[in-house]
């Protein structure tokens, strides 16, 4: 059974939020319809792909807030991706606001097969940002505010055997810089993580913070070191560009599970990238008596303070 | 009060098995020495610097192997290190082979302040290799059978106001690939995280491994990113060339809590290279509402796996 499969980030530009919602589900299945051209079987759209990011603004009303969330996935308004991408025979992972039956909000994706089924729903766990809005900033980060935390830990669900079975796994942008997420999907053998995100550019009230180049390091270092450390398959991609006067990073990559940046974006725009991943080029890193054969090597005892503290605690 | 320091990494060149213990206690005094002549106050030297890296040799009897170990820190053998460095008012961080009185064997490091006194000691967590040897090879990898795991966790010590109370952890070689240490060091505050390395730079058995550069990248590479996550210098340095033919690499780094690499040697030998370090700069990511705030982003109750389970369990 071959284990290579061909995945494509599917990086996509701006999407403002005068933008139509039918404009946009158009550029998601021409970005699906060229990955597809170029043989990918799996097709990794950004975080909250369908809208801009609005957490971004205080919203007023809760009636326009909620426009941008999805009540059901998929649902009628985003079905023509679904029967698309299983026309095609191409899986996909997508970031939405999703709004449950009972109220509650999350920043989730979810993971579809070839078939078009739902394999894997992820809730992000990393939510950055505040529950308050500074008064003082035109550019807010309501992530806090607009959705709970995630609840489903980080799961994993194995591929179709078309696919060779990969064990699949997602985070969601900010995510990507914490270990402990990494290595929760690492422990349950992942071997490709798909990641959306949004990251800003700069900081958009012209603070003094770090440029676009030093913000695109800081993403591609974090997937290249987890991936790494969980000798897995990432593939990471973002909405980059100018929406609403605030500049979002690119930098979309597909990383080894060296480390290695096989395939990497090189606009601000919607623009597809492809990698063949040999998922048995995990066993390099994790095989019996690897480096990463974590049965072998690891010592939970000794890492109790992970889950037992939360903040900083300096010594006196 | 100042929080700059100029920190040095004292990078060995090989030590042979041939070598005397005079001999290597002299190139560490005069690495010292040419670090405090660039003004360095805390220097940081490789793991098992006493010693060249003899997990590489099956040892017949005990006696041969006891030779390598450490019966108390400091001993009369390398109190003249000690001395020096008291005298120049330099700090420093070393690696040996440590005996307990009670027979017990580590692969530890010490924490030396400006004063000669122990600030932190450190027992290495992440042992390599193997505890049988493998017959068929030339040189082995024995630290899981020369050594106990570490079983002081990851401990902190706070140094002296003259350095401007710098929160100091210890990490020692396979340990900078593990997230799960570096953790433990940034939830307790950490702002420079004292590294040696002992790491191949190529299988010295002939096998078809990855080459040197691919080894040093994955060192670099692993500092880089972890003292991102956590917001803290890091100073990781290595013994470097071919001892008794197996090549290890060079490599060693000075990293920001951005995780750029602001020093760098050039070398395979003994060679010294120095960086100020502002412990305040680790606030850039840490401080309130930063990025990696952990008492505001953190979510324990999601990462118990790490704890809870050693080996990967992927799905059926």
């Amino acid at each position: 059974m071959s284990r290579i499969l061909r995945v494509a980030g599917a990086q996509m530009g701006p999407t403002q939020r005068a933008d139509s919602r039918p404009a946009t589900l158009a550029r998601l299945e021409a970005l699906l319809d060229s990955a597809a051209s170029q043989g990918a079987r799996f097709v990794v759209f950004p975080e909250l792909a369908f809208t801009t990011f609005f957490p971004r603004w205080l919203y007023e009303n809760d009636a326009a807030l909620l426009e941008n969330y999805e009540r059901g996935m998929p649902n009628p308004a985003v079905q023509p991706l679904f029967d698309r991408a299983k026309a095609l025979g191409v899986g996909f992972s997508i970031g939405y606001a999703e709004l449950t039956e009972d109220g509650r909000r999350f920043n989730t994706a979810v993971l579809v097969g070839p078939d078009g089924k739902i394999m894997l729903k992820y809730r992000k766990v990393h939510l950055p940002g505040s529950v308050e809005p500074r008064p003082e900033n035109r550019y807010q980060q309501l992530e806090k505010r607009y959705f709970e935390y995630g609840d489903m830990g980080f799961p994993v669900a194995r591929g179709p055997a078309e696919w060779g079975g990969p064990v699949l796994g997602s985070l969601i942008c900010n995510d990507r810089r914490w270990p402990e997420g990494w290595r929760c999907l690492g422990l349950q053998g992942v071997e490709l993580v798909a990641i959306g995100y949004n990251s800003a550019a700069y900081d958009p009230n012209g603070g003094d913070g770090e440029d676009a180049e030093r913000r695109t390091f800081h993403s591609t270092l974090a997937v290249q070191a987890n991936a790494y450390f969980n000798a897995t398959w990432a593939v990471s991609v973002a909405k980059a560009g100018v929406e609403d006067g605030a500049g979002l990073i690119g930098g979309s990559v597909i990383v080894s599970p060296n480390g290695i940046v096989v395939a990497e974006a090189k606009t601000l725009g919607d623009e597809v990238i492809v990698a063949d991943c040999d998922f048995d080029a995990c066993l390099q890193g994790r095989g019996p008596g690897k480096i990463f054969d974590f049965g072998f090597h690891r010592r939970p005892d000794q890492y109790r303070r992970i889950v037992e503290q939360t903040g900083m605690e300096p010594p006196v």
